[in-house]
């Protein structure tokens, strides 16, 4: 694990405990274990933990961890002077537990409760309150970071908790701001960069996807690690950083999954996406990252790597690919076609699966090397003598990520040596003739459930790929969640897929499907090509296709040549996507031919679940 | 199954495909399974199934089933005439497939496109649309029946598809009536009396949580079967039947976790509370159910079986418990203490769980018969000569349910023989003095993933209880959901729990955790008896007490006596409830001692994730 590297240069990074689960045990030995500097102590998780403070404070120590807050406090305000009085005592009890754990400083969240203060109503009230707690908390060397919960009663933005924090006027009382609040409610955070630096305490970073509910549960329950939603992180971090904020970058995450997650994973996920955002804002101008590097500009897809199904290769050559190699040292042979690159592994068990994805970069190295700083760092190789060294990286659904050239030579600084089609040697076999695949328009891969955000932040992060899809379509044994990612040309594409509930015992689909599409020019050619040489084309109901011919008023002659091959037709307002789908070859892997019109982006998921229906058929059918 | 019986008398019932798991052949089998009259198909379970319209008909006919409504049609209406003009051409095809179904309702949603046409601005455009709409259906003896979505661009209260309906004016256009959609926007669902039955053509029902989210997704999410949630179904029927509706009692409901479970379950669960909203119904005063018949009026828990643990005698005894009897034929010990009755059996793998519940009914026959009208039939159990036949029914999480009596003899009607505690035979031993345990205050078990809404549903329509708690609490591995019930005068309460996520890999948590809260009236007194004779009792964190000091100010020898016995406290405005839980039992079970103050009618949710904590460290602890 990456402790101790200087990965966004001077910042500090922590995590609050809410963001993992487990108990205090488990997440802080997760935190330390992923290489944070700090972290934020959720009160429940103190509680619950059977040491004292100090001794949970020394066990902190011991991990590398500094406690940077402790939280929260919750409505202190109040307009009956009794219940302010036990709301001291109990703020009382808080200090006693921070000076055991050695944190200075407390959460505390503006109230929510019907009797709290309104500054509109009395603003010298509130600020009176929160200077007594503040001038409280100071003769015991501690500090009061004051924020706004996007719910609270009264104080509900950001500006209105920094109002507040500005009548009280007391040096050990500053501003908690969360993104999570500040761009839920769609405040703009451009005027942070007024506040004075020194009145920012504390900085608490979420991210999270656009969902219309209310804004309590969305928080407490879907919110997540930066670049794994739709807020501008760096848009929020920028003014911060330029205010002359201080603190650590922490990040507070509420997330029904993470929160019943291996933790020390979403640790390292969470570590990964500070990294990735301090990166980010210091290429956008903002903050003094000293090793931020932009992400690789690809050039596409070099090959991927399919573990032999029992008819793969059959159906290669049948689809109109040449084998036109095999590797020097390994069971493993090259098929082409236009610009498409599949390899087929022959060693282990064979059931058919997508085991690589290569990826064209100009410089492996450099990739290779910004990898590894996020988190993601090459996995040893076995390699021969002369053979090319590329990087492999573990995706988080297993799948391993090459990093390497496919044409010219190292340059002078390079580590690495030829590129890698000298693996391979010829093979003395005639060019097949081709049925019009000119390349790999996507490949779709299933994540395994807990993985899913983990994995669209991952190939955002390391490949410099950006969101270009987000779905969720009602398939026949439950909802499934979808995500496509690319680079800005489009030259590398990946379509990542979820169950929206974990499966259950109930589940009689092709468990965790993979594809590769296989982009053509004319889908309705090249499908009838490569059924005359034998491919097992999947069936497509007829009452799909007279929908279909019903709801885009297609010639009865289009509609014929879909029925015989099988075609399934996405139109919308860019383009049509015509896709044609093998059956399955193996226990979970299929092929796709797809065509693209105009600037269609999507990626066939409209018609998933007739197609999820009609794969389980067949294989049914085959018994 | 209960093929047949004519359980909700006169009303015939319906499923809408979409509410269960599966391709259309799957649902269609589980719909004909459970005792479903017939179905509504969703257009794109039939778009997905190999079989012609024809044959699908045909297929619904050989199980038993009609076809009530083919659904939906989309956004027919339009501003544009072109549009328009296309619309009916889509829905030409879509009377084709009905032809071959042989349906002759359609549902047809008030639009949500740009182009919807608005009443308000040309109410006679949109009556003369529908007008050529059903004109169109009518020439092909077809039915349309418009339905309100609550998220309509125009039309999205059920009065405003009544204004459409009246203002088309054609034989046939009549209404949908969705409970979900009138409640869900808060309609007063009394006025439907006065619509003409004739114009009601469809009824669709749906129950729902409160949830605070866009209609949308709490619609397409979130639906549940009625009895499972907070809408008083019984108030929406009530006027429907009233006005003279006759069609068939349908179910659409759009739920995540019935999406992806055992179809057949989930219908033989939808067809339950289809039999219980009728029977409510007519209990209430409306609707014509000649088999309805009240709850049965419970007497509490006459007792409670336990597979035995590893030192469930011992611990027991240790609690004060008496052993009073041995079962005749069975290898099942009686313990009883105050109004507390234990068995605990000794044949199986033993490794302590709640095996069954039995509770005291006035009337066991009654209780059981109509437990079978509820699709809850008694299975055969073995009973020895002269023992006591009393009705056992399976829960949805397995416990067995037993209604039965503890004393007196059978009526003259009663097929039943002597009360249960004739089965045992007395033990020559002294009796123990006792801890001050008082009786059973309830039983708590966790509901396996897919079975927690129908569990809710089960327990509430098979004996009466009602829904007294719900909540939900991040516990160290994850959120739980719980939610409680009981019968009015609080002689039997139950509390439910589930993962709001299904477990995964990680979940080093005590899996599906069980007890028994055993009643007291000084738990203080009755915990420090128990330790003191060996009682395991579970250890709680000293920074759990110091809070709770600080938050209720209890007085310093209080919060002493709590710490030296592990008591939790959680206190609202009813009263408090105190309780010392036992180390675990065996693999999952405990006991817990419990004293309600006030009329406080928790179950210590509060304290759940600071116990849940607890038994996982001293499970670790012993190895």
């Amino acid at each position: 694990m990456p402790t101790g590297t200087p990965a966004t240069g001077t910042a500090r990074l922590s995590l609050a405990t809410v963001c993992l689960s487990g108990t205090l045990e488990d997440k802080l030995a997760a935190a330390a274990t992923a290489g944070f500097d700090g972290v934020e102590i959720f009160a429940p998780d103190l509680l619950a933990d059977p040491g004292s403070p100090a001794a949970i404070g020394a066990r902190c120590r011991d991990l590398g961890l500094s406690v940077d807050l402790y939280q929260p406090l919750r409505d202190i305000d109040s307009t009956d002077p009794d219940r302010f009085a036990a709301n001291l005592r109990r703020a009382d009890a808080t200090f006693e537990v921070m000076a055991g754990l050695g944190a200075d400083t407390v959460l505390v969240c503006s109230s929510v409760s019907p009797d709290a203060v309104d500054p509109a109503a009395d603003a010298d009230l509130l600020a009176a309150q929160l200077h007594t707690l503040a001038a409280r908390a100071h003769e015991r060397g501690l500090r009061i970071a004051y924020e706004a919960l996007a719910w609270g009663r009264h104080v509900d933005t950001w500006d209105a908790s920094w109002d507040a924090v500005r009548a009280a006027d007391h040096p050990a009382l500053g501003l908690c701001l969360d993104s999570f609040h500040v761009l839920a409610r769609g405040s703009d955070p451009a005027p942070i960069a007024e506040v004075p630096g020194g009145k920012l305490f504390f900085l608490q970073l979420a991210d999270a996807r656009e969902l219309s509910m209310d804004v309590l549960s969305w928080s407490r329950h879907h919110r997540l690690f930066p670049g794994q939603g739709g807020f501008d992180l760096p848009a929020f971090l920028a003014p911060v950083l330029a205010a002359g904020y201080a603190g650590p970058l922490s990040l507070e995450v509420f997330n029904d999954v993470f929160r019943q997650s291996d933790p020390v994973r979403t640790a390292v996920d969470a570590r990964r996406s500070l990294i990735a955002l301090a990166e980010a804002t210091a290429l956008a101008g903002a903050g003094t990252d000293p090793v931020a590097t932009a992400a690789p500009s690809l050039d596409g897809t070099a090959f991927v790597e399919l573990t032999a199904g029992p008819e793969l290769g059959r159906v290669l050559r049948a689809l109109g690919f040449s084998r036109t190699g095999v590797h020097r040292t390994k069971q493993v042979e090259r098929f082409e076609q236009g610009g498409a690159r599949l390899l087929v592994n022959a060693a282990g068990t064979g059931s058919g699966a997508v085991a690589a994805i290569a990826v064209e970069t100009p410089d492996p190295d450099a990739s290779a090397r910004r990898a590894a700083r996020l988190c993601a760092s090459p996995v040893p190789r076995a390699t021969g003598p002369g053979e090319a060294e590329f990087a492999e990286i573990p995706a988080p659904d297993g799948t391993a990520l090459f990093l390497c050239r496919t044409s010219g030579d190292a340059g002078p600084d390079s580590t690495h040596g030829p590129a890698w089609p000298h693996d391979f040697v010829g093979v003395d076999e005639a060019p097949a003739p081709g049925t019009g695949i000119t390349g790999i328009d996507h490949v779709g891969l299933t994540q395994p459930y807990d993985a899913f955000d983990e994995a669209v932040l991952f190939h955002r992060a390391v490949l410099g790929l950006d969101p270009v899809g987000d779905g969720e379509y009602a398939a026949p044994f439950g909802l499934v969640r979808s995500r496509a990612l690319a680079d800005p040309r489009r030259r590398l594409r990946l379509a990542l897929t979820v169950s929206v509930l974990r499966r259950g015992d109930w589940s009689p689909a092709v468990a965790d499907p993979q594809y590769v599409a296989l982009a053509c020019d004319d889908v309705l050619a090249t499908a009838a090509a490569a059924r005359a040489a034998g491919v097992p084309l999947l069936a497509v109901p007829a009452n799909y296709h007279d929908d279909l011919a019903a709801r885009l008023d297609l010639p009865a002659d289009t509609v014929a040549a879909y029925r015989e091959l099988g075609v399934l037709h996405d139109r919308d307002a860019h383009g049509d996507y015509l896709q044609v789908c093998t059956e399955l070859l193996g226990g979970r892997l299929f092929l796709a031919l797809v065509q693209r019109t105009g600037t269609h982006d999507g990626h066939g998921w409209p018609d998933a679940p007739v197609r999820m229906a009609a794969h389980r058929r067949s294989r049914l059918a085959r018994g």
